[in-house]
């Protein structure tokens, strides 16, 4: 009789509905699983809530915590139950009730790791959601032609919500503070991990800020773990016209030092991009072209094809 | 062998911290507990909740949700969760998050009873909690010298905020609306029960109101149920200077055909009112005179005292 293998120690960085696809994947595959979580978010129930206790916006440690819900009526019942909202227009319309839920544990035990341990606790999660950094982080970004009526003109956008919905062209983006400090936490789980993965979402509010924490960055890049990056399905609004290869040129701007191992991209994004591999090749990766997105067509990842895909690169 | 004897079916009638102390007794008794619980609150979250969204007050339904949270960690931790409250001067400050959560559920399940049952299946809670009435319910009451300058003057107070808080003589209280329509899930597990459990709490506010509305005052009348009543242990603000016996009367003036088997004094508070016995027998009743007071003096029942002598009432 073989002896069972160890579940792998993974680390899936991100924010928002790109994380969420990539945990709703990695949970079939481990129970040590770690979400390294943005914390930019400045617009709807997390800007409001931000504003009122100073605290890390909780929306994208919510939208992890809900991916790692249990299976059972129980956990898929709160995963349902965390992602919903009040409605109205009354001081609590708008806010989902697990933001609510991670803003009161904050109340009863300030540290961040601490209440959402508790949170996940709570919910009996598998895995651990931690967040990218310590303090509460806003996105600037260098952006060509935000105003329409003026495509030549670099002007500074500031916040997630403005960044991620500009039609303009982004060239950079920055984090203010600058170099925030990581949650060590975080860092240790990085240097532990077998496999990390980076990946889906948002390019330069969900996927490259990461990057900008220098302690995870340093992390990420003399990890031993395996690098996985998962492209996108379509440019979001912000990467609006990016091919496949022009988000790996702009990730490798943000942080020259990343090596990556992996490049996960389905055909219908990665068609009619010829320099892809070359690009994946000049960080190191090799490119893996598959099936990733729903049979409906739609676009978003298929959590069985995206497990199917790590599981392939998990057990060689 | 003897069989195992099957758990008794309880229901406990009420409201905030006075019902908290009968759950917290009974719950080491029965695993068969429904909380029938008073929904006239207006004040303070509960107040602003049902202003803004037209449901149920959720405090005293979530207090009764808090004292039937497991045992273990987990469930302990959410009891502390649940009543635990925002604070700040924001738009949240002061809401309690338990009361968030079932107003989120409603939300999404509109119905109190539907919801409020996935509030306690999410919790993993022991017994069910149901509101004493389908509608929101306001307490009006009959008040003299509510204003302590006129004495002799009859007044009308609305709110159950306000009638607890008043200094004035309380003579009666009423429901608006009235005659408000009970859940028939509450009428049947009032029918249903071994044990019933009145009281201890705020007399005028979340003792008597359960017996206005008609159907449930119907129930436990016909219930062919032990009728238990546990009188306070020292008098509310809205029962300043009534003795025990006057406790009684007061029930009776608003419940005529009231019969009770059991009334539960504490020998601190039945001291120096010897009508005390003739009015309990006047209602059915015997007067069971024991310490059910905390140890440390305050006056707060003690769960595992209380829990004691109800074991000995429902296991004759």
């Amino acid at each position: 009789m073989k002896p069972r293998r160890r579940s792998p120690a993974v680390v899936a960085f991100g924010g928002g509905h790109g994380l969420f696809a990539a945990l709703s994947a990695l949970r079939y595959l481990t129970t040590r699983l770690t979400a390294v979580v943005t914390v930019a978010d400045d617009g709807g129930s997390s800007g409001r809530l931000r504003e009122e206790f100073d605290i890390l916006p909780p929306g994208d440690l919510r939208m992890a915590l809900a991916a790692l819900c249990g299976d059972d009526e129980v956990g898929q019942l709160w995963a349902d139950v965390l992602q919903s909202r009040f409605t109205g227009a009354g001081p609590l319309a708008g806010h989902a009730i697990g933001n609510l839920l991670i803003a009161g544990l904050w109340q009863k035990l300030p540290d961040p790791v601490a209440g959402l341990d508790m949170v996940g606790e709570l919910l009996r999660i598998r895995g651990r959601v931690l967040p990218m950094a310590a303090v509460p982080l806003t996105i600037e970004a260098d952006v060509f032609g935000s105003d329409p009526r003026r495509p030549d003109e670099l002007s500074v956008l500031r916040g997630q919500a403005t960044v991620a919905k500009t039609s303009g062209d982004v060239r950079a983006v920055r984090l203010v503070p600058a170099n925030p400090p990581a949650r060590p936490e975080a860092v240790a789980a990085v240097l532990a991990a077998d496999h990390l993965v980076l990946g889906p979402g948002s390019w330069f509010t969900s996927v490259i800020p990461h990057l900008l924490v220098p302690e995870l960055c340093e992390a990420v890049v003399s990890s031993p773990a395996q690098r996985i990056l998962t492209m996108n399905l379509v440019p979001a609004d912000e990467t609006l016209g990016f091919p496949p290869s022009r988000h790996l040129e702009v990730l490798a701007d943000h942080c020259p030092k990343l090596r990556l191992d992996v490049v996960i991209v389905d055909p219908t994004f990665a068609v009619d991009d010829p320099p892809l591999e070359r690009y994946a090749r000049s960080l190191g990766a090799r490119l893996v072209v598959e099936n990733v997105r729903m049979r409906d067509g739609t676009p978003r990842h298929d959590p069985h094809r995206l497990a199917a895909v790590y599981a392939e690169l998990m057990n060689r």
